[in-house]
């Protein structure tokens, strides 16, 4: 099952994508796909309610906005350098256990909306990644093997980075990552019990038509298992919060000359079985 | 004014402490101290509601448990190495540009609930804050002078930090920032205009009754015009967002020999104005 969120900001709803591929609104029975939902059984009702009643679910307008497909997450934690080839295009040697990263929560966006470039940006960069949303909470996890229980679903996120912000300007990388609008999600979130393996996800993301990322998410360091059992020593990983699992090689940084987003770009991203997510870029 | 939550874990209820130091059930009447509460003219209703009708409201039961006096923040901005003498005592210079760092929001608990010493921690760690609750939305300031109106108020910030997770596990804080219970709010929220001066506060932090910390607002190196004005040309801060602002010399990594939070002990915090804040270290 694919789940989708639209309409305008601060008026977003719930709704599922058929097989059909046809949006239906959820919102005369859900809130949102938020904590709440997923710490409440709220899947299970979902699933009897398409079961019973499908048909009567009203269709979202076609023109509808397409929102991110989860309400805002409580955190958003992101792993970096989590594939060899991605470490070795920035010149450093891959982590011996994950690094991890916080982007700001109202940083998200939906899938085809607009990306804007921070004031005094001269670097926006790109980064497709596996995005993990979690379904139910993980503490001290005591091995990987119970991961996959505490998964809601998957889907695209975009984790846009300003290269000057994270490093040039006094530690840490907080600065080049929570910036308004680098957080594009979507366009679904597919449910964990329809993806056998994420370990086996073709991604790609593209820069005005030309092939920017390739990667696979079989070349992850760290895969989507050991980074929930790890984090979970950590932190409590709640319902609701997303895990961005780390870029493949390609950004504009690692490029020779490096290229950097410019307004008008569009950018576009792939994950198999998740859909596509397109932003255009704008000055901010 | 001063705001304070009160009631058990996921049942926290909104209140004032009244001049007498009685707290006051303001439930019937908001639903939270949470960002709606601040973009929705919240702070003009609740005037109104106490000049006219404080005597109805009810009081809260003496062993209510106080809860962090706002809701869970959308993000938590940190600010590192703020105090010159901090800075120093880690041997390491002061930034040029304020350092930021992010918590995790689901750390918050309340002023007397108990900090959880993460399992394998050998370095837990205290640090007294000042922390600034944003009031309205502030993005792309012109001016520091723009920063005071998009305060709410101020209060007491631990700032928990686990060092070996901070410094020794691949790369950025995070890890040892975000653990549960690593940040401890309250008691209460000292509102923006019942304080004239952010920059004059004395800051204290004992553990078992010795003295550790000792610090003025007035030897921030960045203060909290400057920091909000500079942190909205980063991201956008909403209502409701928490800012800690740096911690003064005296923690524990900083000692000779290093100290750490042991099983058992108590961590008493004050900034001038904003109470006494008082927790107990367990083992998680």
């Amino acid at each position: 099952m694919r789940l989708i969120r639209f309409g305008e900001k601060f008026d977003e709803r719930p709704g599922v994508l058929n097989e059909q591929n046809e949006r239906l609104d959820c919102s005369p029975y859900f809130e949102d796909w938020n904590s709440a939902f997923w710490a409440n059984d709220g899947m299970r009702q979902l699933e009897q309610l398409l079961s019973e009643n499908e048909q009567e679910l009203p269709r979202v307008a076609a023109d509808a906005r397409w929102a991110a497909p989860i309400a805002r997450p409580g955190k958003v934690v992101c792993i970096g350098k989590n594939y060899q080839a991605h470490a070795n295009e920035l010149g450093e040697d891959p982590p011996a256990e994950p690094l991890i990263f916080m982007k700001a929560p109202n940083a998200t966006i939906g899938p085809y909306d607009t990306i804007l470039i921070p004031r005094q940006s001269l670097k926006t960069d790109w980064e497709v990644e596996l995005g993990v949303v979690i379904g139910a909470e993980a503490r001290y996890l005591s091995s990987p093997a119970e991961s996959r229980a505490c998964v809601a679903g998957y889907l695209i996120a975009n984790d846009v980075s300003e290269r000057e912000f994270q490093k040039d300007h006094c530690g840490q990388w907080t600065k080049g990552k929570s910036c308004d609008t680098f957080l594009p999600l979507g366009p679904w979130l597919l449910l964990a019990d329809a993806l056998a393996d994420p370990q086996n996800l073709e991604l790609t993301l593209d820069v005005n038509g030309e092939r920017r990322q390739t990667g696979n998410t079989s070349d992850m360091i760290f895969g989507v298992d050991f980074l929930i059992h790890y984090l979970s020593q950590f932190m409590t990983l709640e319902p609701g919060d997303l895990i961005c699992t780390g870029t493949p090689p390609g950004v504009g940084l690692g490029m020779d000359p490096p290229q950097f987003l410019q307004p008008g770009d569009e950018v576009r991203l792939t994950v198999a079985g998740l859909g596509e997510q397109r932003c255009q870029c704008l000055q901010a």
